[in-house]
């Protein structure tokens, strides 16, 4: 295979690489910002030169093996951490550059936000050091068998025992075992546990957390009362290094100082304390979207130098990014990746600002933050589970290869649509909040215009003195309408005032589907907001060419954002009438085209921006090189399958059929 | 766990099991035939009650396992089929119920049919009975590591030699090499190969097909020349079972008589004799839908025994099923399910007229044919596709465990976008028959209408006198325009000739996904057409109560069509104009409602009509008695990380870390 090595695929990622105008270095750190930027370059040279995080024969574990990889990573990173003084902030990192699941990751995101957000100074004082030097290894225990995103039917209990000052922690049923537990099947020793506190008058105060030991410091077993296990595979070989688990608690006495205590209590006797705000309980939301960077990254360099079909004049076929129903796939994913990660920065600077304002008893923002997060959590992951597999199947029939990379991203992704709030649960919650909203700004004057929160503002166009601007501008072929992104924020604002108003007139009967759509109309015209804010900024942000080309891939979101929530559009008469003047979309769709054909020769520039190195990829068909099927074929040379040429279930299995299938037809002859 | 048997789950079921009109049984002979139907019966009892095909270890085997697994259940139904003397159809029909793909069927499905079909008569008396009776293993090699789809540009040569009377096949660059052939990498003895024909005169007679042994029947060691391997895992697990190989031919010589020339062959000389019809060379595409029917049944039973939110009179939370968001997501999958399985039996019907008529070397039906399979096969695989993941997320966390058993499903069944023609591939082929249907029928007055093929029927609307029927039709709440299934046929249709002549007028530039949706319109009008067949048929076919609950099933599917295809019908106002009066959709949304309420009893039985068995789901969340729960419980406990309580990597890496932790928590102190 060595003439591989000079072969067409190289080439052509040559040539892509010398076409974009834009410096992908600057847009890295466009997009990390410098800190993180250089702290991942540091990290990543670490790991990726490290035997114990080798990816090469991954493919072929089991889960058993791929479990124990995992608990060896995880004490490397510790071992790192420490070698290497790294920072909280720098062994999170080295976390997050992994591309799997792993059970210490519940100990990060849940175990150890919630008992520091939540627990009493004196269970601090206790344990504050032991969690965060993993000491003690912690899980987060809420769903149980029967219950998950509705956290108020949980029904483990927590019965509070005042002669000795204790809580009986209980399964009382077989449906109440928690359940998908991730950490809890063989990992953590102690777990912080959702429970319905009961209280000596038998009054229910409902879920409440508690901190609890589950296995023995010492030699690792599970302590008495307590059974726990793993809940098996999960689908399509997803989250393999996580042992995620189910727990059944037989009337376990915690001492009383172990329930996490700072917003909500019981006094020795046994009397409740109300917590100051019923939600204040509710902790963040973070859908990881670097897959969905991963994958647009492989699928464009793959699109980049897989050739198909009609050929040019060099005698080579057409490149297959070049073809419409190709670009037309993937320069979107790349918009939406570089929108969802603005999205995320400007999430968490709201989430401090929220954390601040809490510190002080102040819960206004609260409500506002709750509609916001469980739309963008479903909108984000609704829209990377679809990119991932709209990536994969991009790359045709080898995108089914495990070595593609992209299928074992969506087997880890896919459960983000259900997990930590089902999509469409949330969806009713964001409906609820938005008519609410809508009542508030219907009952109001335009004066009182200025009243609306940030994510209410596209309200505004229902006191609009014009509100049928959009209806009467016509639809021309022309693509001149759609080239100023404010117009297009207008519209998808508009759309998502139009849905609210008439999700309000049918309040008594929605038709199955409305909470979906009306949900996704008013998050998009809050992701559309503060698009357009960052194209505003881009000049003083990152300037020159990367402005020019970043204003073009910003706009192409706001598009087709127009363009999957057409159906609105056209309901509701924003893009004027149908008819005989031909379908009034099709500027649009040109619009987007024209934009595509501008932004295609930056692709691979645009890609590139996301940093990502072969190590951290780990996919054939993404090398930076281009050297695709030359990585094809050495992956598949460590197939355990390849290293015998006759099969197992050769002498057993096939060599009799063959002969028995010999008799047969010999017998008929 | 024992007073789970007596618990909510069953009691669920059984009630949910008085409540439909229909006989379940009734449906399942309507279904499939009363023949398949017993014949299905038969086998089932057989290979359920055989270890060889038990299922509860399999989600823990590793790869190799699996293909070892595979071989021995290929091998058992060899024997069973001499044992029982099962017809050829039967045997089919016992690997058709096995749940998951095999390598002999790509000798049963590729391999043996196209033997059948193109080679001569001399090689079918020298190997028929041989392949007949599995005394050779087959596969089929086209696909090559750079060329799928577009088989015109295959690389591999086979070069005709006089002297000799031999064609010498040879793999002239990296990228020709045979990749994903199934049952090639360990598994198949011989091989047809798709190699470019060189002749003598040096011409280029494009792609035919060969007939070559690839392993010793001996031995089964390869034979010199030939390299062949393993092309590694499948995305997400799926296929593991199935040896997708590659291989590479070094100048390999086989007999003139081997080259598949029931068509086109090549004189002893070296002259090419020519194919009478170009695109004769064309299989049968066979789409699996099963695994759309097992999944709906597995969601549909889940979502009647799982309950979840607010709590009803009895004290009770709600059934999901209940849940206006999850009937509308499941419904429509079970009516799309039902207009699968008619549509299936109407094409194998065309399909047996198509080789009557070319076995007298009319090739008249074919162009028709190519269209028709090829729209089909987008839109049921595209749809089967998205309904797995649908009903897959329909169940909330559980879903994503391995053993709700969907997952499986989706990840053996995803790779039917990408292979077997590419699905945007595959849009662009039907996007052209319709431009030429659409000219022809342009160019012809309205006395010669009848001219239009069945897949151009839609055209007829470009000719009616009246056509704006549908634009004028208002739409008022009123749903009572949806129950006439005609008319929303009627709407399909006139959607599919809007947008065909708009890709017409637009021709020389059309945008950028135009050709997905021309195509889907074309495609649902097809089928549209035919389920109005299928309506009106009811009373004679299956009568009674399943007649008067069928229509309603075939009546959703066509409503939904149209929803899905709304942007479309709402660009050419074939709903009437929007605006002001609200929106033009709500009437068909609401009428979908209803019709899903009308519906929810009866989901059950209509799913108990496919007839599956426990054995054949393997589904926790599926079984038939509703006993979802304590069948998570049993198969979580065959999980290889719950046979010892402290996993194999606790001495190595746990616990060096917890006291790694201790040792830095004291040092803080």
């Amino acid at each position: 295979m060595a003439n591989l090595s000079q072969n067409q695929n190289v080439v052509d990622m040559k040539r892509a690489r010398q076409l974009p105008t834009v410096d992908s270095k600057k847009l890295s750190i466009f997009l990390w910002g410098e800190t993180e930027w250089e702290a991942r370059q540091r990290i990543l040279s670490i790991l990726s030169n490290d035997p114990i995080f080798d990816k090469s024969r991954r493919p072929f574990l089991t889960r058993t093996q791929l479990y124990t990889r995992g608990l060896a990573m995880m004490s490397r990173i510790h071992e790192l951490t420490e070698q290497h003084q790294w920072s909280a902030s720098d062994a999170a990192l080295a976390f997050k550059v992994l591309d799997e699941p792993l059970p210490i990751q519940l100990h990060m995101a849940a175990f150890e936000p919630v008992l520091k957000s939540q627990g009493s100074p004196e269970l601090h004082a206790k344990y504050a050091a032991l969690v965060a030097h993993r000491a003690i290894l912690g899980c987060y225990l809420q769903t149980e068998l029967a219950h998950g995103t509705n956290v108020a039917a949980l029904e483990t209990t927590a019965t509070y025992l005042p002669a000795t000052r204790e809580f009986e922690l209980h399964t009382p049923t077989p449906t109440a075992a928690k359940w998908w537990i991730g950490a809890l099947g063989r990992t953590a020793t102690h777990g912080v546990v959702q429970a319905r506190l009961v209280l000596p008058s038998s009054r229910d105060a409902g879920p409440h957390l508690f901190f609890v030991q589950l296995r023995s410091l010492e030699d690792h077993r599970t302590l008495p009362g307590i059974t726990v296990g793993d809940i098996g595979p999960k689908a399509m070989g997803g989250y393999a290094a996580v042992d995620n688990g189910f727990a059944r608690f037989e009337r376990v006495r915690i001492p009383k100082e172990q329930m996490l205590s700072a917003f909500a209590g019981v006094t020795d006797e046994g009397e409740y304390v109300r917590p100051p705000h019923a939600k204040l309980s509710y902790g963040g939301v973070e859908v990881r979207l670097s897959l969905a960077l991963e994958s647009a990254t492989i699928a464009i360099r793959y699109a980049t130098v897989r050739r198909q079909g009609t050929k040019g004049e060099d005698g080579l076929e057409q490149q297959v990014i070049t073809y419409p129903s190709v670009y037309h796939r993937l320069l979107p994913i790349l918009a939406r990746a570089y929108v969802f990660i603005l999205l995320g920065r400007n999430l968490s600077t709201a989430f401090t600002a929220l954390l601040a304002r809490l510190s002080t008893g102040d819960t206004s923002l609260l409500p506002a933050m709750h509609a916001t997060t469980a739309g963008l959590k479903v909108l984000a992951s609704t829209a990377a589970i679809a990119d991932l597999e709209t990536a994969r199947r991009s790359m045709g029939g080898h995108g089914f290869s495990a070595f593609a990379g992209v299928g074992r991203l969506y087997a880890d992704y896919v459960a983000a649509a259900t997990y930590e709030g089902d999509n469409f649960v949330l969806d009713a919650q964001v409906v609820r909040a938005a008519l609410k909203a809508f009542a508030r700004a219907a009952s109001s004057t335009p004066a009182q215009g200025a009243e609306l929160a940030p994510n209410e503002a596209y309200l505004r166009w229902l006191t609009d003195p014009n509100p049928d601007a959009g209806v009467n501008a016509g639809h021309s072929v022309s693509t001149a309408r759609w080239g100023n992104p404010r117009r297009v924020v207008e519209m998808l604002e508009r759309r998502a005032a139009c849905m609210v108003r008439e999700r309000a007139a049918h309040a008594a009967d929605p038709d199955a589907s409305m909470d979906q759509r009306v949900a996704r109309a008013v998050t998009d015209a809050f992701v559309a907001a503060q698009v357009d804010e960052v194209i505003d900024g881009l000049e003083g942000s990152v300037g020159g060419k990367e402005a020019v080309v970043l204003r073009k891939l910003y706009t192409l979101h706001l598009l087709t954002a127009v363009e999957s929530g057409l159906t609105d559009v056209l309901s509701f008469g924003l893009l004027g009438e149908a008819g005989a003047a031909g379908d009034p979309s099709r500027g649009l769709r040109v619009a987007i085209k024209r934009l595509c054909e501008e932004l295609l020769p930056e692709a691979i520039g645009l890609s590139d921006g996301f940093g990502f190195s072969d190590w951290e990829l780990d996919s054939a068909l993404g090398v930076y090189d281009g050297n695709a099927y030359e990585t094809l074929y050495k992956m598949a040379e460590l197939e355990p399958l390849n290293q015998s040429e006759i099969p197992d279930g050769y002498e057993r299995y096939i060599k009799p059929m063959l002969e028995r299938g010999q008799r047969l037809a010999s017998a008929k002859l």
